[in-house]
């Protein structure tokens, strides 16, 4: 799994500038970003040593080997890289927390050669219907939506494998949960008596005619999660709807559901303002969602607002 | 998967008296019950080779080896032997179905002998809200009810891996609905990222007061179950709670999910009677959360209704 960086290990031009390395190191990738003093970025390395393959071991060697040649300058790291499984555990700050809360909580540490490390703290909820709730990576990305966007009210979207919904007003992340939805998708139509009724792979799901009527039947008309998913071996089975169009139902279904249990848990209301945050495909299907169920959300660029959220951070700790 | 047959190849006693075999052929299993005229039991057989492992071929002789040595009487069979994997597929019955309108809808067949075989044929519901469902096996057990108490008007819910709700009354199967609940928890407890945060087994999970919380909250409170199952591992990161509470956790969510999404569907309501048909550990876990949902469930054993579902059907058809 130690992929080779991919752009380390080549002569970094305007080294002279570099002020830090900011890193967005989760459980599947490590990604780093050299910055100069104005968080402009100098180079970019990425490698597949994330905090699951790794192990619990080796994270000092694996964020070595991928920023050799780079000059060696303090370090901010997000994500994984701060879990009990990661290179140093970085506590949970409880919400509700602004970006200077985040920033206090910094977890630094030093490398071997007392090189100057740290790592931002996750965000911890406690509630008294679910027991709780955990953010670590995401709250990064919350602290560069604040700085992009200061007078922002409303619901941020962080989807994948366990989407978050953070919402955030007046310069704080006041109330978040975790979806498990894109795991959810990948057990019901890879490891499920469903993936027999659905394609492996379906282009253009969001524009689907299929995952349009999920999503309304799950928002719109309410119809219950647990007691919608058998549906999709009934359509193959009875209309002999195609793989392909049954994908995009099923991906409708979760997403669809998702949003429902959103709204049932109150953290969703008719008005609210919403930010997509994530890649383009799932901010596409994300969109086309709330779409049809009445409302309007906007895209942004998730990999832009970590390296915004790093340079808030490390602004306000001195380390840039 | 082809195990030796329990009873079979040993001499039968009362085999004179033989009339009917009727056997109950699921996914996984075939059991074979030799009768008398009365529906008494002479002798009992089972395999494992189930309707899945046989892949879709040779079911005759899956068939002969299981009741080698019994009289060849006619055979009354119910389950996935009707599916399209199946010996013979079975066409559905459109629900509203009576017992009657099952029994006139029987695929009679010849075995290569010309012994005279029957499949009792499955039910099929379309819906404007959920395009449709089907239900093959348990609608034989739902006749056995039916049989027993003729008077009862309610739900009847079958348990398992497809778990099955119907609505009953005036000897008419009217509604009926799959929630794909001990597959979800199978998938939740083994394949997602929640296997690290449950035991592989616990003891009386039904007695757990974990297992309470979870249904009430999902039942109760209204806790979405696609927001609710995160907690599974905030739990045990936050809280230290044992695998084995996980796992009653979990099983209260999935359970109570169901429930929940049942009366979401306007399946429950407050006041009807309910009878769980299936094993008795399974049963015990709906009883008890459905003591804490509110509701009284009375547990009917599965196999029994099997019998006398096959048993009605058979003397409808002038097979016993």
């Amino acid at each position: 799994m130690n992929a080779a960086p991919s752009s380390a290990d080549h002569p970094v031009p305007n080294a002279a500038d570099a002020a830090l390395i900011a890193v967005d190191w989760g459980t599947s990738r490590c990604r780093a970003m050299l910055l100069d003093k104005d968080g402009g970025l100098i180079a970019e390395a990425e490698s597949a040593d994330g905090i699951g393959p790794l192990g619990g071991l080796g994270h000092e060697d694996a964020f070595e080997r991928l920023t050799s040649g780079w000059p060696r300058v303090p370090v901010l790291m997000a994500g994984m890289v701060g879990s009990r499984q990661g290179w140093r555990e970085a506590a949970y700050v409880p919400v509700p927390a602004t970006s200077e809360a985040l920033a206090a909580g910094l977890h630094r540490f030093e490398g071997s050669d007392h090189r100057a490390l740290a790592i931002v703290p996750g965000l911890v909820l406690r509630s008294a219907v679910r027991d709780g709730d955990v953010i670590r990576g995401e709250e990064t990305q919350l602290v560069g939506l604040m700085e992009e966007e200061p007078d922002f009210a409303g619901i941020a979207i962080l989807p994948g494998t366990h989407s978050k919904w953070a919402a955030v007003g007046g310069g704080t992340i006041s109330d978040f949960q975790t979806f498990m939805t894109g795991e959810m998708f990948e057990l019901l139509a890879r490891k499920s008596f469903l993936r027999h009724s659905v394609a492996e792979h379906a282009d253009d799901i969001a524009a689907s005619e299929h995952f349009a009527l999920a999503v309304r039947r799950s928002v719109t008309e309410g119809l219950p999660f647990l007691g919608a998913i058998f549906s999709v071996r009934v359509r193959q089975l009875l209309d002999g709807v195609s793989g392909d169009d049954n994908l995009a139902y099923l991906s409708g279904l979760v997403i669809g559901g998702e949003i429902a249990a959103a709204r049932d848990a109150r953290l969703l209301d008719a008005d609210q303002p919403i930010r997509i945050i994530g890649s383009r495909s799932l901010a596409r299907a994300y969109s086309a969602a709330f779409a049809v169920a009445g409302h309007h959300a906007e895209a942004r660029d998730g990999s832009a607002l970590v390296r915004r959220g790093l340079v808030r951070i490390a602004r306000a700790n001195g380390l840039l």
